[in-house]
């Protein structure tokens, strides 16, 4: 808004690189500071580079360009002959990383001659051609390379399933698929075999025997897809916070923590060569297992911070649901101290990202639905009905309770008889999403005494704090947020209570306060200027199982941690 | 490509969701599936919302939209009145965040009425009127109240320096500066006081005594402007390796590792309830110290590839330079075997975020130029120049040498003697790039020796590896990367001579072979299909020093962890 003025009164040397970059015009870099993509894109039949050539040549610079020498080093100390050694091949506007099959797909035109690299997906062989399917991860689609009596002498032997290899050749319409491109190889090289104990050799695979191999995972067409969407996912909770003037915060992963008998966090200790009885930290010190209280601090200077952190637990289960090592996304906005407006943010931070994930990965989402050990779950919510305009339902703790009793006592179907006061066990939660309500519930409002002490009393008869869960069809909870205490002498008091106790529920404690100067910094946050605020944290792994309906929690990450395991 | 006739040729259930995400006028959602932004643009001087007012109207569903329940449990189980419980506030075109200064003084018209909630900066009393600043940190703009005799009665005694305030008035120009926004308040509430023991009530403070308060920095303008820098450049990463096609790896954490007395990293271990003499892994586990090797194998499957992770060095060092966790970007890009390739991609990928950067946050970078230690470097080369075409520097380390050896020799300048051989030191790295070449410099094809065991060998006299270090100045080394070795009987050889002699270099080791199964992964992903890759990590917060200009790296991150701190 006043950039330009601003700029217009200063004068100090930093000023002047400063104003040349708010004016493009003075610059002599790019014009709008826009670099190109690392490669060019290429419309014609003849100009795509080849992949293979390295860029070698060499840019002596002007001398004259150098700029004087500092003080502290006379420039008639250094060899000027030395000066002419200095060279580069960096050019902005060159082409230079090798062009990917979705490069090739997108800017080649027909019947030009391209090099692509990649790995044999399959070998088809009839009675008059060879089909040879490769793919390199950059895109679904693969290219079949087409081999007939004049260039089938072209294939080695060794080529095979997994074998990576190199190929130029003429690219052509599919004879059966007009949508669908083939290349006619006029050279073909194996860059290296794949001997025949290669453990994907089968197209179909149990899911359980995938999962020895997690390292090779990425050479298999359907775990792309999950890397893609993945990554895709990502950059899509980015979005929705970066466009909603969120700022990302690092929280910090090692904590420090002398609660004793924690038994959900991982410590973490270092050796000290030389002394090995000397800690590396003054304190006992574990892995996050949330980054609230520091995003926090952050909110109450930035007003609206989120992290896309790993966090841990140590969990001891070894069902689907649980790793020991995930992703956590969690949200703090100030000046909210409403539990509706939080469950309005909550849903958009969900619907939106998912939204444009199916816009942008379409073929991915497809490849994973078709493999989707079906039904994900017994509800008719679909992952499409996340784009829609139809709300997640919202029920208050209370009522939920209430549901679930009349359908207890109907039915006597739970394991666990539903009760005010008691937490929600996963089959009440799935009950509610799957069967109940048929879509994602916020339950909100439960007792005190179930939640965590950093949570806003609601001040009713009942004991209730303004907090809400979010639960999903298929997945149960994917969503935990409050309205935080902000009143220094309420929190304190809380705090003396936990430490007078340790009577917190272990599942429900982010970032347990140390019993040494750890409170301080945390209540010190509600000392000058608090003001009233509220968060969330979202299990990423879970909400990429919604997205790929995956109902194993280790299939959506490359290379899982949990309880026994932390192989590859 | 050919997704529309991929789509049309399926029929299933599923396929249908996705059909209907594909093709937006079918979809009952959202034209283009784009969700408005939190908040409504206002242009009047009527509509700005109010931000304190919860969003509680209750939306009782139409009952005949209900979907019909599945067989697990019949819908004739659910009590009807039950459903009617459903409500919900979510509107997707609904404004309901509270407003940010940044939105007013983007959205308000001179003269409306406006609404905004800080904390104050400053208090500034003069004869006939006082002047009461505050900010929320959405942006570098602080709005400033102007009180008179007509209004001063709204100051309570508690408001001061660090308090937290609401204020609703009139927007108009600054009497002084047209291009600046005062509110003329109607009303002005104390949401919280800030008592005088608030350690930042002095302007001028130094940054180790501001160091002393990790948890309260936020609220301070030029920590602002850090971490708003840090979320912008964090974004602008992201963007340059998306640009570009490279899909991000959430490479794991916690990482297996049996090295004896690996002294660089952190361990972790974890007390199971019920049964302490189980560990929690079956093997010794610690913190990542590079995700390299991970990385490796998810790029010989999906062939472009990033992580932007944190990674943790138990370094006993105490210097400004070093963060015991820090935030990583690695990169690894199959089919590149030139070590001039990865040098272009390397520089692309530092001036790229640079440039953006200093494109989209201007006044933060000015604030922070501003506050900077000067001269942050003793060489001419400033932070613009990192948006300019003039390329970095490039020379090998036997020339590198050279330039060393012969200004040592004339001026013995150097505490460490340069030899061919041996490792550069910081004192050589900063000659270079601040003195010699006045410029980042890379130096690459150093000696086998003093380098990784799976950097590729180019196979000369000298038996020089494939690598680059990229030096800046004012920093030293900012990025270290290598074609890797991908032939299985090398690399075979190379991790059986490092296991018999165990003679890495320790700072040398990122991701260390446990002695058990774990080297079989790695070598595994040479076995099927093995390609050229290349691939290099660079350290976050030394790119945010040069950003920002600090020359201590704890006042880059919000929460820094270093030998014997881990307070806040």
């Amino acid at each position: 808004m006043s950039l330009i003025s601003r700029v217009g009164r200063l004068s100090c040397r930093r000023l002047q690189n400063i104003s040349r970059l708010l004016n493009p015009t003075k610059s002599k870099g790019p014009s709008e500071f826009g670099f190109p993509a690392l490669y060019s894109t290429v419309n014609d039949n003849s100009s795509i580079p080849s992949s293979s050539e390295p860029v070698s040549q060499e840019q002596t610079q002007d001398p004259s360009i150098l700029k004087p020498v500092s003080d502290n080093f006379a420039s008639s100390q250094v060899n000027p002959a030395a000066q002419n050694q200095k060279h580069s091949s960096y050019n902005p506007n060159s082409s230079f990383l090798p062009l990917t099959i979705k490069d090739v797909l997108k800017t080649a035109a027909l019947d030009s001659s391209v090099s692509l690299k990649g790995w044999v997906k399959f070998i088809r062989k009839q009675k008059n051609m060879t089909f040879v399917s490769i793919s390199d991860g950059s895109t679904t689609e693969s290219v079949q390379l087409l081999f007939d009596s004049f260039n089938k002498h072209l294939i080695a032997p060794q080529v095979s399933r997994g074998a990576s290899v190199s190929v130029s050749g003429k690219l052509q319409k599919n004879y059966r698929d007009s949508t669908k491109f083939d290349v006619y190889p006029s050279s073909f090289d194996l860059i290296d075999d794949c001997p025949p104990d290669y453990p994907f050799q089968k197209k179909a695979m149990d899911p359980s025997y995938i999962r020895n191999f997690t390292h090779l995972r990425p050479k298999l067409d359907n775990f792309k897809s999950v890397l893609r969407v993945r990554n895709q996912a990502s950059m899509e909770i980015h979005k929705f916070y970066q466009d909603n003037d969120f700022f990302q915060i690092h929280t910090p992963i090692i904590t420090s923590n002398d609660c004793e008998g924690g038994s959900s966090t991982f410590s973490i200790s270092a050796e000290m060569s030389g002394d090995q009885d000397a800690p590396y930290f003054s304190k006992n010190v574990s892995l996050s297992v949330s980054g609230q209280l520091h995003l926090e601090a952050a909110c109450l200077g930035l007003s609206k911070v989120y992290n896309f952190n790993p966090a841990f637990r140590a969990e001891s289960s070894m069902t689907h649901r649980h790793l020991c090592e995930f992703w956590m996304v969690e949200a703090e906005v100030c000046f909210v101290d409403s539990i509706h407006l939080l469950m309005d943010l909550i849903e958009h931070s969900i619907r939106q990202p998912i939204t444009q994930v199916l816009n942008k990965c379409p073929e991915d989402i497809y490849n994973l639905e078709k493999a989707s050990e079906s039904p994900f779950s017994p509800s008719t919510w679909s992952l499409a009905d996340y784009t829609k305009s139809q709300p997640f339902a919202r029920v208050s703790y209370t009522d939920a309770i209430s549901i679930l009793e009349q359908h207890h006592n109907k039915t006597g179907s739970f394991k666990y008889k539903p009760s005010w006061g008691l937490s929600l066990q996963k089959e009440h939660e799935l009950f509610l999403a799957d069967n109940y309500f048929q879509s994602p519930v916020f339950v909100y409002d439960y007792p005190a005494k179930i939640k965590s002490f950093y949570m806003k009393s609601n001040k009713d008869s009942k004991d209730t704090v303004a907090c809400v869960d979010l639960i999903v069809p298929g997945i149960a909870e994917l969503v935990g947020g409050s309205v935080r205490e902000d009143d220094y002498n309420t929190l304190s008091e809380k705090v003396e209570q936990l430490y007078a106790t340790s009577c917190m529920p272990e599942s429900k404690t982010p970032g347990k306060l140390a019993t040494g100067s750890d409170k301080y910094w945390y209540l010190d946050t509600r000392k000058y200027g608090s003001a009233p605020h509220s968060g969330y944290g979202m299990g990423f792994e879970r909400f990429l199982q919604i997205l790929m309906l995956k109902k194993n929690i280790r299939d959506v990450t490359m290379f899982p941690r949990y309880y026994g395991y932390c192989d590859s």
